[in-house]
């Protein structure tokens, strides 16, 4: 049916009417009083949303913009940096790094599983000449719906000194826990098109004054990116470039809605979207991608074998109007991915279920007692 | 009032309530088949207002982004360029480019007036070794409203024969016919706030296939802002990264009805309004910062000299709630601009011009004959 798509994929993740409301008014003038009193209200959200008293900085442009200005403002040609690879994410951020003529060290991990900590954790404390200038990675890598373990590389990137530690935290940033300062994060960068209950368009970089240091010496070239002046207007609720105007009236609404959920329950919520999609899954008898100890709270990856991943997402975007994601690169056509990111509630994984079981009805898989996905769902609501 | 406020400024100019409500739409994915579709009526469209057969790129950037990517993908280090500066966003592109080290000389005209061609010219014709790389300059200087002499100067460039000419059309595409292909201009950037009828969010690229000659060669680096794999997914109706879905919707909606109006209407329009703009401020006693012959039709720069600009901007704003745009730099408080790009009619000319008489007499200034703006235009608009 016409209009009637349910967005189950991650990212873009569903918007509130309320956002979108808010993102079709008429434009206005982006260097007035009124443009600046919402500029200053999503800087002061931004900050509450990363747990953090760090500028966060906002940019038109993808969440791949915002890392890379993430990652050429505080480096120079031929810095040593390590970076993660366990998906297709950790993967685009190495490419980066290359580009910029970086002197670039992976570390990988297969596509599923996490980044191994003590990988990280050897190399650093083998650089005892602290050449290595920065450790890139990604917090949960959407392509596999596997969240790497931030907390513990993230330690021995602190006993190591002076690298910096720039995170993609684009599908874990309001969706889990990311502490910017308690934990010392230096450089986060996310997207508007996944927590934040919004359209793509926005990206955001979060800087520690550690990094700002580095700034000051840092050699890569850049304009649009450099992050400098963006700084410097922020602290006069301005920007250095015109801004998407519109698409801040969305952001100002949905980080009203998100403080107002509170952060606890935000990630509760997610945790336990995450719990009851996975505990469907497992009850269909189709397969988990990721181990429950590393799973990502933005989606689930799932792996079935008796049935062809591609085969669902036809049937579930056909006859039910839902949008799944398939897998990337060599995970094409091996799972479908279950976005449960941003503005998802318990009664959208409900639905999803209920129209996963009527898709494996529908595509003669017999392994399964028809209701068990909706049952197991259930039981985690009624226990959460 | 709330709700009330009337964009006569540059940019972001008006958008029509048909493409605010496209953008209000939920998102969808952005690898859909339904997608892909709105990306193809999208670059259609794009080629059909750039009147080009080359690709037209689509990025989540500002204008600014749109430029500098336009620059930085055909250029390599220590690479000898041109650029033209009467004005802020002249002054810009030199910025990019020294920001990336290219071998940069900057040809300037006093803000207010045009560039000269005599001066792209006699370099052009004395670089026997063809060092020139390329041609950087602002069709429609945004900042003095004085549009320059782009045919001339790329018939110089097209002399030298290695150069390529990378231009500025931020407030001259949909307000003034940029002919893309018949000129052989290479490289034209644009974003989406101006003659395009959307709001900010949207950057624009045109290549011509000498300029993707360069690319193969061109050594300045770049990630996000590489136009190879805009290109390449382009000709899938695809996007590299995330695209802000929301104003694609919009840009559909916009460009189909720029195509309704057509062309030739669009650019008769907008000098109708530009002439009855100039006609009612001369009528009126104000200045103009630019000469008739060298004005744009984005937008008209008023340099009032017995009444404070930044008085008549303030009275227009509180009491009529139009806003119209201030000086930049060393301009502030000498003109104020009214803009008159993108979804502005003949009506909107008549309603601002009918508000400054009235500011004006709430100013006390005597000097002009009340009724007098208002009849200049409408003569304007009866000759027409």
């Amino acid at each position: 049916m016409d209009d009637k798509l349910m967005l189950m994929i991650p990212g873009p993740t569903p918007v509130p009417e309320q956002v979108l409301l808010a993102i079709a008014k008429h434009p206005i003038g982006h260097r007035s009083g009124d443009f600046s009193k919402i500029i200053g209200e999503c800087n002061e959200g931004l900050k509450w949303l990363h747990q953090t008293k760090n500028e966060v900085l906002t940019l038109a442009a993808s969440g791949t913009g915002a890392m890379e200005a993430g990652i050429i403002n505080f480096l120079s040609p031929g810095d040593r940096v390590l970076v993660g690879n366990n998906g297709k994410f950790g993967e685009r951020w190495g490419k980066v790094a290359q580009a910029y003529n970086l002197n670039v060290e992976i570390i990988t991990a297969e596509w599923g599983q996490p980044l191994d900590p003590e990988k990280f954790r050897e190399k650093l404390e083998a650089d005892k000449e602290k050449e290595i200038k920065a450790v890139i990675l990604t917090h949960s890598e959407t392509s596999t719906a596997v969240i790497n373990d931030l907390e513990t590389i993230n330690r021995h990137v602190k006993a190591h000194g002076e690298a910096l530690i720039i995170v993609d935290a684009v599908t874990s940033l309001g969706a889990t826990s990311v502490p910017v300062d308690e934990w010392g994060l230096d450089v986060v960068g996310s997207g508007s098109q996944k927590g934040y209950m919004m359209p793509p368009g926005l990206g955001f970089v979060a800087v520690s004054p550690k990094a700002w240091k580095a700034y000051e010496t840092a050699k890569l070239p850049r304009f649009y990116f450099d992050l400098g002046p963006y700084r410097k207007t922020a602290a006069k609720n301005s920007t250095p470039f015109t801004p998407p105007v519109n698409l801040y009236f969305g952001l100002q609404v949905a980080l009203k809605m998100l403080k107002d959920e509170g952060l606890e329950n935000i990630f509760a919520r997610h945790l336990r979207l995450t719990k009851a999609t996975r505990a469907a899954v497992k009850a269909l008898g189709l397969g988990l991608l990721a181990a429950d100890d590393v799973a990502s709270n933005a989606a689930t990856a799932v792996a079935p074998t008796q049935v062809e991943a591609e085969e669902i997402r036809t049937v579930m975007k056909k006859k039910f109007d839902i949008a799944l994601a398939g897998g990337q690169d060599h995970l094409k056509g091996k799972i479908f991915r279950i976005g449960h990111l941003g503005f998802v509630s318990d009664r959208d994984i409900l639905t999803c279920i209920a129209a996963i079981e009527a898709t494996l009805q529908e595509l003669g898989y017999e392994s399964f007692t028809p209701g068990a996905g909706v049952t197991a769902a259930a039981k985690v609501f009624a226990e959460s």
